[in-house]
């Protein structure tokens, strides 16, 4: 089989750009790759691989000549984009929250449920960020002592939320270090030296959209509908790299140990436990690697089955883009495109 | 009677001048005031109520002409001069840690067990800041319906650790924005635009000393010694206001309606809780102020009897000074001074 044509579709804003770090590093077998932004973008040129590529826009024409559209945009550009390209007979990769939950689109992380591609249907949804990278910290445990129930408190990356949020950060911080007034847009308050208790918008029940998801994504990843999970979200002024908390019930004790090596022993996860050096995760430097890094592995003092553990990851590549390409990878490898190449 | 004789001890570090403003804005009733701190403030004046007092060095002969001693310093300052205090007929309120774990020192939130004053025997301590305005929005729901088990994880500001570090966040800050080396004293990692998952030092069982403070002294205020609790404490580069997320779980349904009206109706503590106008507390909107603030209170979607809040409040106010000196408005209030006073 000849290597797909890919196009990458957002490919200037925040995930999309590394997108295109993703599938060079990995040497992602393509013949061909096409990259779409945004109106104002179109025309301009694009690195990729030390060659210029001409941005273009998403067209039913250009979908037809290509085999696998991975989808950087958002919900609403995905909602447009995604079914158009399938028409065409595009596998898409989509990286937003508008098919997640479909009871016809496998919602993957290659590490955990990589057979779950085969049941597309011309969409594969990559997970949202704080999901990943919680659910490679769980699986690995999960598969050898059921999980009951988790509780997670999150620290957000602004460039969860685009481009745009990391500049604004950027931006007002150097405001409020020089006294000046602020002007908040990514975020209905101050997000420099502050912490916001709102990841996307507010649900009926009191907790917001990206903890909603954070519940039925993992439900739906781990084959595990039963798994009580409560969440809360926060934005803090981190650039890059998801930090979260973790407490987590399982069927019977957990030691410390077996859990530290169930972790380490799982691929793409990488365990930074040493307390007495002050070793642990950290958004710093979890920042351009692919792993997910877990630490402070201890017993839970509240609850005989319990176990709490640190999580980060880069919510940009394990997070996103990585995750992403590894799906365009099992679509490869199983040769599960949509249409047949010679 | 009149009015007592009020030291304090550690005027010129981050709680100490927070304790100075609180000790005006309250118009407490001292008949004199005089500051201590370390040999090279010595001999420096300090505005008080408009006025300027002179730094002196904490002696027996000084505390021999008090009657109160405010002690805003660190524990093993406290080891020393605590008891050296109490031995010249002081009574001695002291915010660090050295004291309060034992038995016979009241660990008092005054608005939760201000009787337990009573039974001091020269040493009242103040809480650690994160447990006070935890317990703040505890209270008020224990004591209708008994909390079984608490799950707390934070975001705590960088004053907690002292004035230093609050110079060293904002100098970090400055340095990555322009691209420059930086040089971590304070925390072990850099802090700007980065959380760190350690507050104080590490236990033998992986919890940090932070995090054990939590449980030991929650259970002590609240004289609920079955209560469980788990913490991870986490150090974000925010300069004032800690932040948490509490999950609560209860010996039966808690209603979030009838635990926003708990809170709402106690002393001390604000509710701010309106997800519609993306309304909940903040640490910017906390600093500077008394209150404990809650929010995002909603049903815990993971356990029947568990409730979900977010809890913000000035560190170095209700955190440190503001509950200092409202120990020392009991002590005053209940003639519990060490010495008679005319």
């Amino acid at each position: 089989m000849s290597a797909p044509r890919v196009v990458l579709v957002g490919a200037t804003g925040a995930v999309g750009t590394v997108a295109l770090q993703v599938l060079a590093e990995r040497d992602f077998p393509l013949s061909s790759l096409r990259v779409c932004a945004s109106e104002r973008s179109v025309g301009k040129r694009i690195a990729f691989n030390g060659e210029q590529v001409k941005i273009e826009l998403a067209t039913p024409e250009l979908f037809a000549e290509c085999d696998i559209a991975l989808m950087a945009v958002g919900s609403a550009m995905s909602h447009i984009y995604a079914p158009m390209a399938v028409a065409q007979g595009c596998v898409v990769v989509d990286k937003s929250s508008a098919f997640r939950m479909d009871p016809g689109v496998p919602l993957v992380v290659p590490e955990i449920n990589a057979d779950d591609v085969d049941g597309h249907r011309g969409i594969v949804a990559v997970p949202n960020c704080s999901t990943t990278q919680m659910v490679m910290a769980l699986h690995p445990l999960h598969r050898v002592n059921p999980i009951q129930r988790v509780i997670v408190d999150t620290y957000q990356a602004v460039s969860g939320t685009g481009a745009a949020a990391v500049a604004e950060l950027t931006e007002q911080t150097a405001q409020v270090l020089a006294g000046e007034p602020i002007h908040p847009e990514q975020y209905p308050h101050q997000i420099a030296f502050n912490v916001l208790p709102q990841v996307e918008s507010f649900l009926e029940d009191g907790y917001t959209q990206e903890e909603r998801k954070m519940v039925e994504e993992t439900r739906k990843i781990l084959h595990a509908p039963g798994i009580a999970l409560s969440a809360t979200c926060v934005r803090v002024p981190v650039p890059v790299s998801h930090s979260e908390a973790l407490h987590i019930e399982f069927e019977r004790p957990m030691p410390v140990g077996e859990a530290r090596e169930l972790l380490a022993a799982f691929p793409g996860v990488a365990v930074v436990d040493d307390p007495a050096r002050n070793e642990y995760p950290l958004a710093t430097e979890a920042t351009g690697r692919d792993e997910v890094f877990v630490g402070r592995i201890r017993q839970d003092a509240s609850h005989p089955n319990g176990l709490v553990m640190w999580v980060v990851s880069d919510n940009l590549r394990k997070g996103a883009a990585t995750n992403g390409v590894q799906i365009a990878e099992e679509l490869v490898r199983r040769n599960a495109l949509l249409r047949a190449r010679a």
